[in-house]
């Protein structure tokens, strides 16, 4: 077999001592693959391929060491869960050990299709070009199906590119699902046919595992652009197999819910870039919501270039996605984060549209003269970033 | 509607000065329902209804505060997805959050079948009673199906009750899951036939979403006696579907990996009783694996009586079930352990058994002779502290 000696790499940053993160380095070399004492594993073919090796160890800084370990390919049976299960499965239940970079090798690589438009296909499919997107959340939970369309029809008129429900919504008996998807279909429809544009509306899909794919397909039938899915809810592999899904071939928008335990403590998990870039984009992800930095959430500027670094690094044939800052962000806000983001970025406005003083319709459109403001010279520094791409071994 | 007015309780533990507390309390309310301005909430049925309310807040420690915040029951749409969401999604990406109780109504508790057998259900199956169940897993991975099944055969000759698959045992090329489950299946019938005894085979089943109701089937269908299942790596909501398939009927054991993030963090995540005791049942799991304190994970003796706990605390009709604490347990704690736990815990021993010097039977025999040397009448903590409830309001 070609790939059976083909390996693939992880940097884990692990805090104490030399000493402490050293041993512990080989350690996650047992812990991830073989699970049994050192001493008893032998000097075969277990010792030789199955298990772990440090590749390199150095200091990251005064309290933490980055380690970069290499597993075979072929320990993972090239499946997403067992592919987790390698990167940090045990391992997660200790402390002082984060998931800094992944860099996979081919034959894990081609387990996954990817992000199927990613950013030039998304901007091809809603002919935008130039500019950021802009993005909306149909809320709040309560309001009747009738009334979210509404929403949806003037969100569409005022010029937003992407409406998604807000992640909230289910199949809740104010909005049932299926009423909620025809009527915002059909809103955004009629929106498009008045304006000449060609917004999409993106239903919440993360059912049940049995209902998730039901879902998906009444959404694409009845007129739904693209879907919402939350991987911390309804399971990471549920999600791929829906992105994957030809008959659907829809963009898929990645949702953060329920995923913040992995990055919020910057001492363990896994870092943002990894879990809202490279993992978003094994999913399948064609854009990445998490919420942006300075807004009501705790991400810092740099953890959010972090993620943009995520949706851009070179991942063999898998597309670089928009990240889409969100989280208690107010139009004021825009221009800051077009100057940190450049033109490739989903800016995502919720509550902030319905200020009062002018319409939902009126503060879209000032919405996006807002981001049209600015002439395509200024930089986009995740496009360097990504250019530089990361500082792991290749496989 | 009767369920209408029904509401949920959520205990979370908040870090910080009393006044940043409550605010980040009342806070909660809003972020994990409507996510909206909230002086643009208005008055009406939303505000109402659908928003949060703090039930209670009092002084945990120095350093936290105690919050119960109520949400009505049926905004989660009765799936559990959103029944997540609502707990912790979005909050999951704050700082200084813990989800410490949680206590469902009626309708909600509907949406569960809950654990399939339960500590009595899996004590009849096996028909073992009056003293702890032993569990082994097969490994390490790299082992050819033919020799883990012999490693099987021999553990089950020796006594051990539940013989799983370690969780890194997916569908490698070493041991393909089909292969594997129809060996050990049989070496476990063979040894059953020899002792009389009543051992089961659970293999791993944590496959990508559109294969594990599949395997499953396969592994019911070949002997397999139960499942391992890994929510961490396949989803939540697919070990639910699992552990409610009425076609398959298995006990299930769950597994830890990858969930480790919400909860090593004493100031943010999940507490260990929520996950691995309360959502474990949630989700069907009839015995709920973790590391045992003092093992090379670093999780606390009282961390372990919480996970107990959660495992037993009234949850209307959803069963009670085994705590599974392993994670470097050598036969040497065996008698300080089953001190602690009593016997209504299944003693989960891997490497441990594979010490030099005897053979692996006999490790068994000799880890089977260990905890039955120990009487009846000692004490069972966890059932008092299960009888103890929670302190949560009852919905």
């Amino acid at each position: 077999m070609t790939s059976s000696n083909e390996r693939f790499y992880v940097q884990y940053r692990i805090f104490g001592t030399k000493n402490a993160a050293l041993a512990r380095a080989k350690h996650i070399c047992f812990e991830q693959t073989v699970e049994f004492p050192q001493e008893l594993i032998g000097g075969g073919y277990i010792r030789s391929h199955i298990i772990g090796r440090v590749e390199s160890f150095e200091a990251a800084d005064k309290k933490s060491f980055s380690a970069v370990i290499s597993y075979a390919a072929d320990i993972t049976g090239f499946e997403l869960p067992q592919l987790l299960n390698v990167i940090f499965g045990n391992i997660s239940l200790l402390p002082a050990i984060r998931v800094e970079a992944i860099n996979l090798s081919p034959s894990i690589l081609n387990i996954f299709d990817g992000p199927r438009f990613g950013i030039r296909g998304l901007r091809r499919l809603l002919n935008v070009y130039g500019r950021p997107l802009l993005c909306t959340a149909l809320k709040p939970l309560g309001k009747s199906a009738a009334e979210l369309a509404e929403l949806a029809y003037l969100c569409a008129r005022g010029g937003i590119d992407i409406i998604k429900d807000d992640h909230g919504l289910a199949n809740q008996r104010y909005a049932f699902f299926k009423e909620r998807v025809v009527r915002c279909s059909r809103a955004v429809a009629k929106a498009n046919r008045e304006t000449g544009r060609r917004a999409i509306y993106c239903p919440h899909i993360s059912a049940p595992s049995d209902e998730i794919a039901g879902r998906a397909m009444f959404a694409k039938k009845h007129g739904a652009g693209g879907l919402l899915v939350s991987p911390g809810l309804c399971g990471m592999s549920a999600m791929q197999k829906v992105s994957e899904n030809n008959a659907l071939a829809l963009p898929v928008i990645m949702h953060p819910a329920f995923l913040g335990s992995y990055v919020v403590n910057p001492a363990s998990g896994i870092s943002h870039g990894v879990m809202f870039g490279q993992i978003a984009r094994l999913l399948g992800a064609d854009a990445t919501i998490y919420p942006n930095y300075g807004g009501r959430f705790s991400f810092s500027m740099d953890e959010c270039k972090n993620i943009v670094r995520g949706a851009n690094v070179k991942m063999g044939k898998l597309r670089s996605i928009f990240p889409c800052p969100g989280g208690g962000m107010t139009l004021e806000r825009i221009p800051g984060m077009q100057k940190m983001y450049g033109n490739d970025v989903i800016f995502l406005v919720g509550g902030g549209l319905f200020a009062p003083g002018a319409s939902v319709e009126e503060n879209c459109r000032y919405f996006l003269k807002l981001i049209t403001k600015f002439p395509l010279t200024l930089p986009s520094p995740h496009r360097v970033e990504g250019a530089k791409r990361s500082s792991l071994p290749v496989g």
